[in-house]
C-alpha cells in the first residue's frame, strides 16, 4: 500500500543524506496521505545504505504500525503530534545538523537577519521550551510535539516551517516530505549565517520588516513572482 | 541568438555550483553583448542540474525578455542596473555564498586584511546601505541596484569588482560572466579569512596601503608581471 | 592468525578515513580478542593508502609483538593500559581530529549540551589531567593510559567512552573496533556543536539530568527502543 | 635537464590541490638540486588541471631562468632567498590556506597548544615583521624572504618548517618539494585547531615544554621512534 508515498518519502531520507545534514542514522523524514489518514516514516536506526522504500513503515493516526517489517523511527509520536495539530503539512523531518541543534542546545531563537532567512522563514525560527521532568519521563516524543505546537500559538507553520527544540535539535515540515527536507536544508544554512553574522557584529539587527515581507511574499503567497510559476 | 554567450553564460552558472557557493537554485550570473545592448541571464528558480544552455533568457536595455521560454532571474533588474552605470563592465554574478552573506547581514564593510584580498580587490569590499520601506515595495531590485552605484560614488567598480548588499548578499561583476564568477569565489575566501582575522586578533589591523597597492598593481594595470601576460 | 579480527581492525582503520577524522597517518585503531589475550593494532606511520588487513599487528598482554612484520603504533602503551583496565571494552581509537584535538588543547571538559551528545556519551566528556614532565620523560605513552584511567575514578567507561588527554587529543573505545570509531565520530560532531553553542551563547547550561538519561538510556541498557533490536 | 626533479616538484604542486589547500592558482611548490645549484618551480598563473610535468621552470641562484617556456612563480625571488640562506632545505611551498593566512593578518605567532602541533613544528610557528613601504616598492618578493630570515635569527628552520608572514600567508619548507607540502597540510591544520583552542578557552597555555620536547623528538633527531624507521 501506499507504494508512491514511499518512494516519495525514501528518496526524501536519502536527499537528506545528499545535503550532507546526517551522521549515521540521524535523521528521520515522514509523508502523510491526509485522504487516508496514515502516514509513511522511516525504519529506527537503519543504515542509509541499506534503506529501501519498501523498509517504510507505514502508520496511523493512533501511532500503530500498519504495514512494514520494521519499527517506526524513535520520533515517530513527534510527526504524528504535528500532523494532528497542523493540518495543512504533508511531511516533517527531523535532524541533528550541527548548527541548528547548536542554536537548539543555545537555546536562542534564530533571528532573521536577511533575505536568505526571510525567503523561506518568515519571522525568527523559535526555540521549543524545555520539557519539564514528568514530560520527559512519560510520553517523551509526543511531549516534544506538544511543546513545538505551544510555540507556534501565535505563529502560522506555513509561515515558518520549522523549529529547534531546546537542548536537542531541529524539525521542520512542508507540504511533502521532499519540502520538509528542503526546508531542513535552509534552516541549517540559516543558522551558520546567524552564527557568522553575530560573531562578525555581536550588535547586529534583524532585517527590516519591509525586506522580510518583500522576500518571503515574493516567493509565497497569491503574488508571488520567484520561480516559474510551476511550484 | 547570442548562442555563444548563452554558452559563456551557462558555464559561468555551473562554475558557481563547482565551486561550492550556491545551495538550491540561489544564484545567478548574467554577461553582455555591449554592442547589440542585449545581456543574457540565468532562469528564474530552475534546478543547475537540469540547465542547459538554451534555457538562458536573453534581455534588453528596458529589462524586457526579447528571447527565452522561462522568466529571467528576479534579480534581473539589478543586473540591469550595474550594466548601464557601470560601462566597462561584461558579466554580473549574484549568490548567497554563506561568509559574504555573513558580513552583508552584519552590515559592515569586508576590510583588506592582506594580500589575497588586495590580490583582487583595491581597499575593502564595500556594504551598500540598506534600502528604505519605499524603496523595497517599488522596484525593489532596481533600487538594489542604485545603493550599489551609490556606494561606488568614490570608488571604481574596477578596482573594486564586488559589493555586499545590507541583510541580503554579495554581487561581483568582471570583463565577463567567467571572472564575475572568479571575483564571487574571491570574495568569498575573503570573507572567511576576515572573519577569521579577527576572531584570532579583534584589533587585527588592515593591510599596509604600500602593500595593498603592490599587490593589486602586480596583477593589474599596465605594468603587471603575475601570470603569463595573456589574462 | 586473528584473521577476522585483523580484518575487523583494519575496516575500522579505513573507516576512520571514510569519516574524515585523520590527515596523513593520524589515527589509530586496535581490537582485542579477550580469551586469547592478544589484540591487534595498526602499524606506525603507514599510508592508509597502502595498508592491508595483513600488515595489522598482533600484540600480547604484555605489549611484545606476537606476529607482524611492522612495528605496532607508538600509541600501543596507551591502547594496552585501556584494555587492561577497561575490561569490557573490546575495541580503542585514537585520533587528531579538529574539533575534540581543540577542547583537549583548551584543557575543558566536553559539557552535555543536548541529546546528540546524550545518546552516546552519559554526562561530560573528561579531559584528563596533564602528565608530569617525569611521565612524559619515561613510558609517556603508558602514562597516557593511566591519566585516563585516573579520569574515569568516578566514571563508567561503558557509560562514557571516551575521553580527550590534556594537550593531546582524544581516545574512544567500544564493544569492539568499528564502535570505538563510532564513538570517535561522535565525539568529533559534539566537540563541534558545543564549541558552536558557547559562541552562539557563552552561558548555555547542560541539558537537563531527565533529558540527559532518557536519551542515555533509550539507546542503552536493558530498556532500549532506539533501533531494531538488534544492535 | 633535471626530469625528476621537475616530476617531484610537479606532483608536490597536485598535491596542494589534493590536500584542498589551493584556490585557482594561489600556491606554488619548488625543489632544488643543491650540486647543481638549479631549483625548479611552478610557472606563474597556471591552472593546476592545464599543469603538466614539462612547465616546471628551472631557476638559476641569481634567479635567472635556464630552461622553461613560461614565466616562473612571482614568489621564486622569496623561494630564492630561503635556499641561499637555509643550506639544509630542499624544497620551498607557499599556499593562502585559510587558517594560516587568517594568523599571519592577525600578526600573532601561533602558539604550540598541543601535540598535533609538537609532532611537526618544535615550538610556536612565527610572524614574520610586516615590510617597510620601501621594502614593498622595491624588491619585494625578494624581502618577503629576508624578512622570513630575520624571524629565524634565532630558530632553526629545520626544527620550525614554516612561517606565517604578516599580512600575507604561509610559507613552509623541507628536505624535499614534497615534505614542504606535508609541513603546508599540518601548519593549516594547526592553525585551525589553535584558533578553535583559542576560542574554546581564550586563556589556554602552551603545551609544556616536557610535552613539546616528547613529541617532536619522538618523530625527529637520532632517537625518533615513530613510523617504520625508513622516514
Amino acid at each position: 500500500m501506499l507504494e508512491r508515498l514511499k518512494l516519495e518519502v525514501y528518496e526524501a531520507n536519502m536527499a537528506l543524506v545528499k545535503h550532507g545534514l546526517v551522521t549515521f542514522t540521524w535523521g528521520n523524514v515522514s509523508g502523510i496521505d491526509r485522504e487516508l489518514g496514515l502516514f509513511v516514516i522511516k525504519p529506527s536506526g537503519v543504515d542509509y545504505d541499506k534503506l529501501s522504500a519498501n523498509d517504510m513503515v507505514v502508520v496511523n493516526m493512533n501511532g500503530d504500525v500498519v504495514e512494514g517489517k520494521l519499527k517506526p523511527s524513535t520520533d515517530t509520536p513527534t510527526h504524528l503530534r504535528l500532523y494532528k495539530e497542523f493540518q495543512t503539512i504533508g511531511g516533517v523531518c527531523h535532524t541533528h545538523s550541527t548548527y541548528a541543534v547548536a542554536w537548539a542546545q543555545a537555546g536562542r531563537d534564530i533571528p532573521c537577519f536577511g533575505t536568505t532567512h526571510a525567503d523561506t522563514f518568515y519571522g525568527s525560527i523559535p526555540c521549543a521550551r524545555a520539557l519539564s521532568e514528568a514530560e520527559i519521563k512519560d510520553r517523551y516524543e509526543d511531549n516534544t510535539g506538544k511543546a513545538i505546537i505551544e510555540a507556534f500559538a501565535n505563529k502560522s507553520p506555513v509561515y515558518v516551517p520549522g523549529v529547534i527544540c531546546k537542548s536537542h535539535g531541529p524539525f521542520t515540515w512542508g507540504k511533502d516530505a521532499a519540502q520538509s527536507v528542503y526546508n531542513a536544508v535552509v534552516l541549517e544554512e540559516v543558522a551558520k549565517m546567524s552564527t557568522l553574522t553575530l560573531q562578525i557584529n555581536p550588535s547586529a539587527a534583524p532585517a527590516s520588516s519591509a525586506l522580510q515581507n518583500k522576500h518571503f511574499l515574493r516567493k509565497h503567497g497569491p503574488n508571488a513572482y520567484y520561480g516559474q510559476g510551476n511550484g
